[in-house]
């Protein structure tokens, strides 16, 4: 495919965004373009200043024989904040209290712009660390897991409460749920994850704690290494550890009386 | 921001191809980038055309008052036909063989660039028909319909085969499952699905058409209409009925002794 300068950079821009982490020689953009490595590398050049200039991300060059680009999607501080403030006010709606003190937040978990931007936000969180694969707990934690594992481009893994036919052989470890006050069982398809991974815990809101350490043990059962652990949103009132989870926002009060919430920024900023 | 021509139409190229279906005015661009209105509707032209030619999507340039850009991703027939054509090879692979006749996909429904073109070629099959939301049931289907409304740029709704407390009020419909050979009950928070919306159901695994019978009368609880179904795969053995659904893979046989299973591309693009 030939195409104008202008119209190449448009394309390439598109490519690297899809392709995150991936390394791609200048090659393969020449040949697939029809054009000179030298070109291809001024467009590089252009599009990685623009990619900056507008806190989308970094592009890094890797020269030599094995060489290529690779592109690390970012966000801006700025960008961030007035995200995660946005969602503050979202989660602190009076309407959002269920009966028992619960919060619904199935909405804002199921709006793809939303998630895009929890996913960048969070991902960001651990720029510079290696990460193979993100791992959640059925059910509303998937749609966050798959938001951070497209912009880090890893798989995503699935640890589940009940016990599918679908998955094959699974390796269960038991848990202290916090909601139901007994220890329950969370299961892992032995397939899902291999040995020696570098996982990131992803998940919803944090109570307890109870199901985080559940999946953790379920790590070392995998043979794998925790990265670190991101939540959207924890109680604090409820936190029984004082484990260094990252979390965008921090739940401090539910007045079920008065029908408010207090709601904080988290400690993924710090 | 005031950006060099080149690095504007990168910026603008992300923004779109962030934001489908939004129609976002010349001005908006023009005031961010501090731009005449004149030259971003060049930048547009150039962007529109790298779009079409590399087959990225289309962009609807709506004048007037209210007027703007729209972005529609779209897909080459060409490239959709390959992509699926890797997923039928990779779904014949005779180690997904489950005990019982099962096939593990769970790895393939966790892969990000995967999922995302997946939710390219689904989201392509319903172009021009408006969609106001995405349904799926829990869990597997969630990544698919995530991916669906991502393109969509619309919410998606998750349906439950059990109850949970931090959904809130929820309705529920009977359904006859076909695995477990029983009536069963599935269960949607009634704050997730505004009624009259326009709903795409989405699924991973099509064998009786209990489920997806399930959802459609749940549709019809929320006075909503189903604008159709997508699914990954079908297993045209089990199919107990003849509907209109869209399929990318149709498993015609499963050979648990010889460690078989025959793979077909579905009918998604008829």
């Amino acid at each position: 495919m030939k195409l104008r300068r202008s119209e190449r950079m448009v394309v390439i821009s598109n490519y690297l965004l899809n392709n995150p982490y991936k390394l791609t020689s200048l090659s393969t953009f020449a040949s697939q373009y029809e054009a000179a490595k030298s070109s291809i590398s001024e467009d590089i050049a252009i599009i990685k200043k623009a990619f900056q200039e507008a806190g989308i991300g970094e592009i890094e060059t890797i020269t030599g024989a094995n060489g290529g680009v690779l592109f690390r999607p970012t966000i801006a501080r700025s960008e961030a904040r007035a995200l995660v403030e946005d969602l503050r006010e979202r989660l602190s709606e009076s309407d959002r209290i269920l009966p028992g003190g619960y919060i619904y937040l199935s909405d804002l978990l199921s709006t793809p712009k939303i998630l895009q931007n929890v996913g960048r936000i969070m991902a960001d969180a651990f720029k510079g660390q290696a990460i193979d694969a993100v791992m959640t707990v059925a059910t509303k934690g998937v749609p966050l897991a798959n938001a951070v594992a497209n912009i880090l481009n890893v798989p995503f893994v699935i640890v589940r409460r009940d016990l599918k036919i679908t998955e094959g052989s699974t390796v269960s470890v038991n848990y202290a749920s916090g909601s139901s006050g007994r220890i329950e069982k969370m299961f892992l398809s032995k397939r899902s994850l291999k040995p020696n991974s570098r996982v990131l815990i992803v998940d919803d809101f944090l109570k307890g704690g109870g199901t985080i350490s559940g999946m953790i043990s379920l790590l070392d059962e995998f043979d794998c290494q925790l990265v670190g652990v991101a939540v959207f949103a924890e109680n604090i009132q409820q936190r029984q550890d004082r484990k260094d989870y990252k979390s965008l926002l921090k739940v401090s009060d539910i007045d079920i009386k008065d029908h408010k919430i207090t709601v904080k920024i988290g400690n993924i900023f710090d």
